[in-house]
């Protein structure tokens, strides 16, 4: 009897209300929960267990490319963010400020780091002296804080869990091979491991980081056809270098400054996993960062032997993938309904039939196709099905984006595609702001970037779609979460 | 040439002044770097390497023991910290508070979380409302914030990181249970892992901590002999819960409110490991935790096939422990320096006699004795001898503790020896306050913990070493950091 009386509830439908859907699921799958204070969410077990996934699979590949973790302080004196003048410009309208420590009025206010790159230069003052100190190769996990107006838990909110990258290099080209390698290892972890398919490019000016003299973007499009900006690479220069004073002797035993980047994934990450794959009956998780892979769930529990045979099929799976096994009193179709919600990527049924066959029948999250499985096959088939699911939900996804993304050669054309609904709009671009400003005014979209990809970014026009002045680059443009 | 220019610089030695000697070595190993921002360390590559391994092996137990991780709000609105009468007390004359979100005052002000009991509690209301939502087994890693006026790297620094535990159960038993199995853990952490001892028994109730009805400790005595609480559990009976009105529908259908659980050990451990081990020539790690736990240094390796030999023995290490060939152009005397400094458990030097003997010598960092090692056995010998610096370290830092630790059976002796110098005091007390604060006053020392092992706290005179009244408990006192 013990959850019997837990009923899963029924969620609102996507096509009804894309925005009620998402908060229905980050609630029912349990991923948050809401606190007093606003715009902070709190990540449950099932929530953090995802992003502690998503971590370990990061923490790994940035330390074979020689990465270090260290840990930066949580405030940043107002004298150090002002350092470097757009950068402050960019952050100070939307930081939270400490004013008092115990009873004592601060003689200078802290703000709580919205992103550190102001402490690592002055670190970095402390520590490169020479050629020879660089490449320094840092990262930090932890959470920062914009005061946001308006939020949505995962996609935007005041504190967010992330990782931040900050390097210093000797030469502008090492730099900015790494801008573009980070990139890379963020769109492998969102193509390969979360199965969201990414578009890699460059942001345009108006659309860089504060401070930054480039930013790389990977640009995922949502189920509803709203992008979601899903990581954030920047090569800064050696602007904050010079305001902070970096230097060190080069190999020409001349002084210089070095050449910085930085770098960023979120929980924001989960919010897209959420949008790309979930559907109607709730989460749909990637394989490789779902907390459960499996769940084996026990059909006529009562008969004899069915029990014993779940347990002896749960021991068997367990060191190869995550499996729960669950045996609680609840009824099948409860437990079907349980872990759909919470997108669980493939379910194991046994019962006395298949036991009388000698096999089981894998259910997959993503699609619901049966798989009936040869008990004698179960360790090479569940790893294979996982897979299955893994292609199901990228092939799927693709698809989506494909059916979500037009060319614009002119401006009507332009106009009529963003009036009728979401969707990424392929179309050129002069290189001129007041362009960029009139098409966000006009239609409430955004340039989402330059894409790497020659192909992608191949001219379908020679005017600007908006100004009809020659055209400089292709832009993939969209609204944004 | 490459590093040629950079010396292992002397660090004061710890006869001279040891509070200088600490915090040379967390500078010139490398562990942390100051900012500008009062009381708040930067963890380097180096110190934040052992946090990590730290995280790991705790990580591993908290999970095996089935709690699961979670994340918290970094703030807490004033109202919501003032919900509980002694801990909002103990807590708020010490926290930052922001008051300022971008140029909007706030209503209410938030604190940036010193502890985050308020927190969980306000969640657990959310969530906990019949026995079979018990228990819950929570925990966090993040850093908190206290506003101390004088702070020491590791030690007591206004941000720390570290875990909290919060749970909560059904009954009082097993919540009193969960206290001391997470203590056990704790222990098992320090004398294991950290090779350092630790006392393990209960707080008096003025030391406390705010909020709770039982505090338990792992007490360590530091080099110097004075202690370092180095971890602490508490049980908070119902009192939360109910200021939080947490309740649950209990087996008899009736609403009761859980009993409360939460424990945390901190970076501060770091600060243990310095202050038990190190000595004159710096850091000495414990092998479980250190970032390097073998370090190979070719000697004349100028000589052919010397450094090819050094890169073999690399190659031959590699999966099996956390090995580092130092290549550079540097002396073998300056790298053995250097990794002395750092705290580099096993040095393994490799030269051109060696290699005719087939053998490398192995120089334990703990007492720096020289292993001769056959080259056919070093897979079985490195594992053995890193193994042999963990027992070293732990019985020298044990002998310290049994050299410091005194019996006083009546006043004058206590105070003979509190003023001679650092070191345990073992005393029996009557259990009033009064007593615990004149000895405060008078000596500096502060009540330690009732230990645990009842060996320990056999009686050694039947009246209170202050007072001369009956006595109820065997105190272990001492001066703390």
């Amino acid at each position: 009897m013990a959850d019997q009386k837990k009923l899963v509830e029924a969620i609102t439908p996507m096509n009804e209300d894309f925005a009620k859907w998402y908060t229905d699921i980050v609630k029912k799958a349990e991923l948050i929960d809401y606190s007093s204070v606003r715009g902070c969410m709190i990540l449950r077990p099932y929530g953090y267990a995802i992003w502690e996934n998503i971590q370990r699979i990061l923490d790994t590949r940035f330390k074979e490319t020689g990465h270090e973790n260290v840990a930066m302080p949580l405030f940043i004196p107002e004298s150090l963010l002002q350092k470097e003048k757009d950068h402050v410009e960019g952050f100070a309208p939307e930081v939270a400020w400490v004013t008092y420590g115990g009873s004592e009025k601060l003689s200078e206010r802290l703000c709580v780091r919205p992103t550190s790159e102001t402490l690592f230069c002055e670190h970095f003052a402390h520590i490169i002296h020479s050629y020879r100190d660089l490449p320094k190769l840092y990262n930090q996990w932890c959470s920062v804080v914009r005061w946001e107006k308006t939020t949505r838990p995962f996609l935007r909110s005041v504190e967010f869990w992330w990782q931040e990258g900050h390097t210093m290099h000797e030469t502008e080209e090492e730099a900015r091979k790494e801008t573009l390698q980070m990139l890379d290892i963020y769109a492998s972890l969102c193509e390969n491991e979360l199965a969201m398919p990414v578009l890699k490019g460059q942001k345009t000016k108006k659309e860089q980081f504060a401070g930054a003299e480039a930013t790389y973007t990977i640009e995922a499009m949502m189920h509803d056809g709203v992008a979601l900006q899903a990581g954030t690479t920047h090569y800064f220069g050696q602007g904050f270098a010079k305001a902070f004073n970096i230097q060190f002797t080069g190999r020409d035993n001349k002084l210089a400054y070095p050449h910085q980047t930085s770098w960023g994934v979120s929980t924001r990450l989960i919010g897209g996993i959420i949008m790309t794959h979930g559907d109607d009956n709730g989460l749909v998780l990637p394989p490789a960062v779902a907390p459960i892979q499996v769940v084996i769930i026990p059909v006529a529990a009562n008969k004899p032997g069915v029990m014993e045979k779940a347990r002896e099929l749960f021991a068997r799976l367990k060191g190869l993938v995550r499996v729960k096994l669950d045996d609680s009193d609840n009824s099948p179709g409860w437990k079907y309904s349980e872990y759909e919600m919470k997108g669980v990527p493939l379910r194991l049924e046994i019962g006395p039939r298949d036991m009388e066959n000698n096999q089981c029948v894998l259910v997959r999250r993503d699609n619901r196709e049966k798989i009936v499985v040869s008990l004698d096959e179960l360790e090479q088939k569940v790893p294979e099905a996982l897979e299955a699911v893994r292609k199901g939900l990228y092939q799927k996804a693709l698809d989506n984006r494909q059916n979500m993304t037009f060319d614009a050669k002119d401006w009507e054309t332009f106009l009529s595609i963003a009036q009728k609904g979401n969707g990424f709009i392929r179309a050129m671009w002069c290189g001129d702001e007041e362009c960029e400003n009139k098409i966000k005014e006009e239609t409430g979209l955004k340039s989402r970037c330059i894409p790497s990809d020659p192909a992608l970014r191949e001219p379908i026009a020679d005017t600007c779609v908006c100004c009809g002045k020659p055209a400089k680059h292709l832009i993939f443009w969209g609204r944004q979460y």
